[in-house]
């Protein structure tokens, strides 16, 4: 028997597809009769949306499933409630699990589905139910606490600095004529790893980001602007990065500080910026600079066609471990990838209580950022380097990287 | 001797330097003392600035070249004047060429850069000058005249469809909440060919497009909304893109909508957003929908880390057939690419006046646009899948693509 259920949770990322893989192969080695994915999380769960992975996927398939983006399986964004606040919640889940006969639950997420986790495995031991629950840590906001980090980092990491590089060298190219301003908004509203990784860009064969603004530091305006004034002074092309949620120090975030007396447009409404494009118009309003604002939006969270092959491997290993984890007793924990010290890159995975992971937010240490330069210093670059190495090449269908899908 | 000259002009593509490349590899195999390389083209050699390629390239590096984005040798924006109106530019010109040597001209570029192969070869004609001139294709808007397509369309092309493929995923991954409506936005001021290829993302494994908005088609916002509305309707994913240049029957950009009684903001200046941007803001406040504005930027035109392979290798061959046609004699023309009829991709190179070709802008033909779905017909689809085919792998340095770059 053993059937076993995996969920996935919160935002998509490149490589969340992996884990799946990962739960589906262990489980099978396992000898699980039935493999379930809930179709768009709990949510899905709840109004009984699940399919058998064992009847849809096959070897051929799995290779599809880690080269495809966002949640194969459906996401939500949805938080159990407090146990007294709806007993009927728990139940109605605990009633599905025991009719399927599903005695492992895995849960693919970040921060806020890792509370899911805790609910329910907390609620299991209050009620003597048998069902255990592992966490499978997946967030390309990499803020994840225990964990040295978390798969579709590597991945978003290594299509924003890949992408960087192109945008540089774009930017470049007209260096006759006067200096051209681009400014790139990478997301990360609260930590920075994300906007930390265009720091990657630079290397013998690119000149990197000329500044790189993170959440961790307070954005000051005037800083911003004389950094920039004294770049263009002096080459042609200024690249910088800034991450959506650098903020000043009254707690306002850069996008809203043009829209203050900002009146309504023809249709009568606001229109808001986002933080590059605010940033550009700032500049080009002041300085007559040639401004460009780049967005990379969820091309970063899906960009699977250059995924980082160490990303999508430790997804798929998370994903093994948390079954292992679970047949061996444990419930409750979150699984975690520790990396061994030294030079060289070498990794194990382990488990912790997920009591302290959920709802806990790991930002960028200050030893990483450089915020005199604004940039980061080169423990980070030890620390990102290897998370992005390595690549599973797309298997093209009409000259397109091909996904697999639910029908 | 027959020293020759390359030089770049307009914007960037993923693959101008591939026919660099082309230039580059034909004139040593014609045995050409030196293989300049004009310094952001006509305007950075009127300054006297270029270099020698055959003292920085080897077949290593060729390797490289083929595989960095943007313009290697720098590019510019410089319209030569009339010949009345500065006989002393040509005479610059001329006598520069005549102190290195040189007896063939090349020029990569669009509709604005083959004015400067026009404008050279008829000066020369006029004067009795001995060099010769011949231009070679480049624009990833593909609205050169008689060439079947541009070399920089194929791989913009292989781009947007692999990127809208996996923000569909992206966008679809929350189907139990409410509808998202997400807004790609394509460059493409005039001609439609960019946000075309939107349509190459449909296939056994995506849905494709919800609605392809080209700028041929006059744009009717009524109609812009009830079809979002209607989506939205029956779909908890729509997709739909649009190209920059999308305009209403009085010629207005669809951009300056939402501009017209834009108040200052906090800096005392206005903000116009782009043409996604605005169209996801008109339907979020009328409608309440989740709405996201996505703008493809300058990453469509430097992804050369998905390159199209058919794109590369045909801009290596106009580079070469541009060298084979000035030592053939030949002057004042363009290198075309002319398909074969018949169901397989064949193509031939062939050459012509570049008086027909200077200015004048090729859009997308009617009958390549279903108006009234907002699709683009088989037709479309039959003319542009072939030149997205292949992949030239990256050469990865540090986890990313390596570029060639000027020291």
């Amino acid at each position: 028997m053993k059937n076993v259920i995996v969920g996935q949770s919160g935002g998509p990322t490149a490589v969340i597809n992996s884990s799946i893989a990962g739960v589906y192969l262990a489980a099978k080695e396992l000898g699980s009769d039935h493999i379930y994915g809930m179709v768009h999380g709990i949510e899905g769960f709840l109004k009984g949306e699940y399919i058998d992975l064992k009847e849809v996927l096959d070897d051929e398939k799995v290779e599809l499933l880690k080269r495809t983006p966002s949640a194969y399986l459906g996401s939500c964004r949805y938080k159990l409630p407090k146990f007294d606040d709806a007993k009927d919640v728990y139940e109605n889940i605990f009633a599905k699990l025991d009719e399927l006969d599903i005695e492992y639950f895995f849960y693919i997420g970040g921060n806020d589905s890792m509370d899911t986790i805790k609910m329910l495995s907390d609620y299991a031991k209050e009620n003597n139910k048998s069902q255990r629950f592992i966490g499978i840590p997946k967030t390309i906001d990499n803020d994840l606490p225990i964990t040295d980090h978390c798969p579709g980092y590597g991945s978003a990491a290594k299509y924003i600095a890949a992408s960087l590089k192109e945008v540089i060298r774009d930017n470049a190219s007209f260096g006759v004529e006067k200096p051209t301003v681009c400014i790139v908004e990478i997301m990360g509203r609260h930590a920075g790893w994300l906007t930390a990784a265009a720091a990657l860009a630079k290397g013998d064969d690119c000149e990197g980001a000329d500044a790189i603004y993170l959440p961790e530091d307070t954005f000051d305006l005037d800083e911003f602007k004389d950094r920039v004034k004294k770049l263009a002074a002096t080459k042609s092309s200024v690249v910088i990065a800034v991450s959506e949620g650098v903020a000043t120090a009254d707690g306002k975030f850069v996008c809203e500080l043009g829209a203050d007396n900002l009146a309504v447009d023809a249709f009568g409404h606001k229109q808001l910026s986002g933080c590059a494009s605010t940033l550009a118009d700032i500049i080009h309003n002041e300085t007559g600079l040639k401004t460009r604002a780049i967005e990379y939006s969820t091309l970063q969270r899906a960009a699977t066609h250059i995924a980082s092959l160490t990303d999508i491997e430790e997804a798929v290993a998370v994903g093994k471990k948390a079954v292992e984890a679970a047949d061996a007793g444990e419930t409750g924990l979150m699984v975690t990838i520790n990396r061994e010290a030294g030079s060289e890159y070498k990794t194990s995975f382990g488990l912790y209580d997920i009591h302290d992971i959920a709802n806990v937010e790991k930002k960028v240490p200050a030893s990483m950022i450089d915020s005199a330069n604004k940039q980061l210093t080169q423990e980070f670059i030890d620390y990102a380097r290897p998370l992005i190495m390595g690549e599973l090449t797309p298997i093209y269908t009409n000259g397109l990287p091909t996904h697999l899908i639910r029908k």
